[in-house]
């Protein structure tokens, strides 16, 4: 096996569980063009988009029942990836006719996908049950497409430092954010960061739902990353005298944001949000989703794919990067997953 | 010479007689950049399509008399690639003043080229005389470009089992011809299959010229490789009891398709097809030739271009597929073409 | 250091000084985006277009006062590429956090950069005082890129003898140049090619001027060459019995043609013309210099960016050319340049 520039035996976001239906659809991740539909149950079903006979792409031709079947010379396959049925001479079948499949688990409408060879491990998935407390108007889910590699998205997000920066005045913390040293903390592989301060106003995404709009209040932000590229972010806001300050006790949202290599210069960018306030209202939930993919796709993805182009390595630490204190997260999230590639090959 | 990927000392086709007039014409053949026109006397030439004092494409010139005159600094050259004029300072030619020049054939209209080092050998190009014979409405030519190496193609039309998978009803073989493990000869070096077998009704394309259209008949299918990349293919349907299965005792048709290597990656295909009924009719001609075409360009060309996206090398066979009875005749093919271009080098 | 394919130690045309102004603007030269803007005193400025923090293209950012802001992180660079203000953590400066600035002069309506890491030589940029004397309405500069080599450019204009053969009738010698063998002069490492002719009519570009227009005259065109790639051509026609053949005493203009690498497949190429006719007429000026424009764009560029296409290698030498009598001025200068390249590494 050659050597992978990715971490193979974990889980990947493959696609929104809204994006996927009856019908073929096809994405590269890892670099590997992959066939996605959902049987007949509902289940969704993952190979390689591929005909192991003449290397036709699977996704070009039709479903039959769960099977799929290829466009070029009618070979049909199972679920499994399985050939089952072959039209051509006695219709035997040979040994080699069989596509790889994916394991995959559906869960807080994302479709994750296991793409090493060891068996898949479904605890070592990270439950986020908090996506799905609540009312169904209270999430949402988009999915960004960028030129980039994905390490530079989960740097964007394990350092916020950037947000009064490179972000407008709606999540603009008032320069309160940027002096603070993060405070950092490993457990059971994943890695956190937590950031506590006051601003005043409070940040407008959350400024309206206070007891008394406009005098600001206490915040803080959490930022955790699972292996590989999952980070899992609760902001909140709170006007208490003594607060405790973490989703339940404040007004606040709890957003995943979870990456996908296409290849190594090209990301798939998932991302949900959970909210304690607003929860039923839909026009709300919609205008949200839609300003945080606008703000993602419009201020950080430019950046992101332009720093692509000027970097001559994904290698980020070979580039003797001038680093300051709030890369602490992002540096010690890419020296951890190195270390697990580098353990994996 | 550096290792090529193609065979050298063989015939291609180049263009087709109809596409070539006195004006001048460019066209990269085996990754090199051609000058093709005609001279006064019709006939065709093929140079180098670049200048040898500072490599500008001659393309890009004039014509002047049966020579052309470069853009850039007005070297004049005959059709034989040699300079016969050089407008600068006492006009003596450099003995490196010489552009290569390439054989050609005009025959079956179509112009064959010889790209190898080795003097042409007339006698290596296949005759196809049964295109010529008949009315001239019996026969049409016609030109596709497709991103997919050339052997893509011919291990395309070697095996037709994809006939009634890839293909619309119009040439549907109604399941007959998959199960049927075809007669595969080698003679001189030119290697067939042939089908034989019953439809009803017989193939859309032959079956209303049958004497009772609608009820069926005996069909053959016999489809001849010469190297490199000639595929001649017959195709015929008959309703008599005892009947002689060829071009001359049955509703046939009679076709050339042959491939030449744009790059590794891209392909010149050229197709002729005759006919033996309907002959006069010019419309009926054009429409048929245009359907071929279409079928093409619509329904093998994008599979094989995706095919061509999806394979780590064009040496097919060193993917390990997993084939199919009906592989036999495309893989002869491969390991046969395969043995020529290691001898030839 | 990597081997550069460029000499870097000298200096290139940047760009026109018409097109900088206070807003930053980002051009890649020898391969390394730079951003250039004017600090308010109209100096130009000119660092490494990437900020050592993440990367970041430091012309996404925004100028404040004199310095540049990272559109990230919001580091903030002086105009020597000093960081002077880092928001986050205790806002202490990293000694990596440094820009690498370049030294620029603005002459000649042009702003001109040095690559190099010895220090800035500015005895090293030749003068080209002539294009200062004189009215405002008799000089014009223009900017053009192209898709192919620096040299292929300068090949270009030290070889005249192309313009009979590329170009439309105003420029043309009647085929006078052709025949000259130019005479070669070395001097101070600067090349130079003359020719001195006579022509009926004069060149149309000059025939309007002279005294009695339409029955022809004596002319001389002197290119000479400065390393790396800057070229001042003067081309003068005169009437006089006993004439002197120079910019002073003819009806002139005085060129200077000077491209800069962009990558080793692309260039900036940079143009102004000075003349000594009809100086105060804006009309004419814009006319004169719009023709010149495009007549490279059209006629010269084309040809310049198919010979790259057609060239395996910029080393055209090694490409062993059939060359003519008037490729000694152009062969003469890529031998010197490759000399210093090599002397450089």
């Amino acid at each position: 096996m050659a050597k992978s520039p990715f971490l193979k035996n974990t889980w990947y976001a493959a696609l929104l569980s809204s994006d996927l239906s009856e019908d073929l659809f096809s994405r590269r991740i890892l670099d590997i063009p992959i066939l996605f539909y959902r049987n007949q149950d509902g289940a969704p079903i993952a190979m390689h988009d591929r005909c192991p006979h003449r290397f036709a792409p699977l996704s070009m031709g039709k479903k039959q029942d769960n099977c799929v079947v290829c466009p070029y010379h009618g070979l049909k396959f199972d679920e499994s990836g399985k050939c089952v049925e072959n039209p051509h001479g006695s219709g035997q079948i040979s040994e080699k006719a069989k596509v790889r499949s994916f394991p995959l688990i559906e869960r807080h409408g994302f479709i994750w996908i296991w793409m090493g060879d060891l068996p898949a491990d479904e605890s070592a998935l990270n439950r986020h049950d908090q996506l799905d407390k609540g009312h169904p108007n209270g999430i949402a889910h988009t999915y960004m497409h960028r030129q980039c590699n994905y390490e530079l998205i989960t740097d964007n997000v394990m350092d916020l430092s950037h947000v009064d920066h490179l972000h407008g005045e709606i999540i603009s913390t008032r320069g309160q954010l940027s002096p603070l040293i993060p405070n950092l903390v490993e457990k059971n592989g994943d890695i956190s960061v937590r950031w506590e301060y006051e601003q005043t106003p409070a940040i407008l995404i959350l400024d309206p739902f206070l007891p008394k709009p406009g005098i600001g209040g206490k915040h803080f932000i959490e930022v955790t990353w699972s292996k590989p590229s999952h980070i899992q972010l609760t902001i909140g806001a709170t006007q208490d005298e003594n607060p405790i300050l973490d989703y339940d006790h404040t007004v606040a949202q709890y957003d995943l944001h979870t990456c996908t290599p296409e290849t190594e210069n090209s990301t798939h960018y998932f991302f949900a949000t959970r909210r304690n306030h607003l929860e039923e209202d839909a026009d709300y939930n919609a205008m949200k989703i839609k300003a945080m993919h606008d703000a993602f796709e419009q201020e950080d993805g430019p950046i992101l794919d332009a720093i692509q182009g000027l970097m001559e390595t994904n290698d980020f630490l070979a580039m003797d990067p001038a680093l300051i204190s709030s890369d602490m997260g992002p540096i010690k999230v890419r020296r951890t997953l190195k270390k697990l590639i580098e353990a994996e090959q």
